[in-house]
């Protein structure tokens, strides 16, 4: 397999401040995207900034993201203007000794860029990819999109070529004389996000068994 | 109490589609803002959108957030440029029995406006409104800030003027024909922010308790 290509270093994806919590291995930046549900996309629209969550997939080194061709932050994206694309876990919350050093850790992916409408076979496969990012297993078990139901939907590339990846997974920082005392905790509260019990819908008979690909997921922590 | 006024309906805050999503009351606002640990900030820096994860707290109508004097999409939002915060509370996987009809249950509040700089008093308070949201009981625990700390950090404060929340709290939505099926399983997965068992750092000696404000959230699930 050829050796993925290190991050991008352009003047967007460098980090100014706490450069040693940037990673620069193109795994860093996978693992970020392919453990989370949720995006946040932000562009301008009329002017002002916009900041909205969606759906999102990876494929190899496109992010695919989707939502009704009636929403207006999409329709701007579908035109190429520049977007901002930014997933974060947060791994935990750090107590140190003092407020000030006090902290997160997290995992954080910035993706900038100008995405691309899918159609045909691409916009399928991009829609296959945000499906199984969400709801693994579901492609294959639920009903396949109606012609009708693709057309209402807008699915957008973007190429993961301008990047950055910047984490905290550590314990606390502390000052000096912060160290000297014995009387104060410090350390991590881990984070994480977890599933809970599938609720059946009330339609759908009572022997209609939950599927593997969701009850494989109930109870289990996420990321 | 004097009743809290409606939520603002500026075109920026008014929801073009899926209306009946959108929660009117401020009640709904300060749920989602006060069930969160991370926003997500959107501005414009050197012509691009920037999206970037930071910690936040509310008190009354007033959003604070922070981070290093040395940050420079929080230099910018200093400035007093439009910026867009946005909190996504992701609660639930919908799983319906068409692919189009697979969604997300979720709460997100979106806050338009330009924020101002903190100094004094006023910075002070908005440092214990974020540490009482990331961290509550810290504030009375850990060392304060000092001067010199004081002066590294950037807490901005942003009014609860300009926002909308946008929320899904159901089961899945199905077309009429796939009501009639009985074999294939709809419903959703929920799903919650968690915490962990803190982990104590190792300069801490393990005679030091874990403090209750640390070991009550030990366990428990946030959102």
């Amino acid at each position: 397999m050829p050796e993925t290509p290190a991050l991008s270093a352009t003047p967007r994806s460098t980090l100014t401040r706490k450069k040693h919590r940037a990673a620069h291995e193109r795994s860093a930046l996978y693992d970020v995207l392919d453990n989370a549900l949720v995006c946040h996309l932000g562009l301008v629209l009329h002017g002002s900034p916009v900041v909205l969550p969606t759906g999102y997939g990876r494929d190899g080194d496109t992010l695919y993201f989707h939502g009704s061709t009636g929403a207006g932050n999409l329709r701007e994206a579908a035109e190429g203007v520049d977007v901002c694309v930014t997933v974060t876990i947060l791994d935990g919350i750090v107590y140190a000794r003092s407020l000030n050093n006090h902290s997160m850790n997290y995992r954080c992916a910035v993706v900038h860029g100008r995405a691309r409408p899918l159609a045909g076979a691409e916009k399928e496969h991009g829609l296959k990819v945000i499906t199984d990012q969400l709801s693994p297993g579901s492609w294959n078990y639920a009903r396949e999109a109606s012609a009708k139901e693709l057309a209402s939907v807008t699915v957008l590339a973007l190429d993961l070529a301008e990047a950055s990846v910047k984490m905290r997974a550590e314990g606390p920082g502390e000052e000096p004389e912060d160290l000297g005392t014995t009387d104060v905790w410090a350390g991590v509260l881990p984070v994480h996000t977890g599933f809970g019990s599938p609720v059946t819908a009330e339609y759908v008979p009572r022997s209609t068994p939950v599927p593997e690909h969701v009850a494989s997921r109930a109870g289990t922590k996420y990321s």
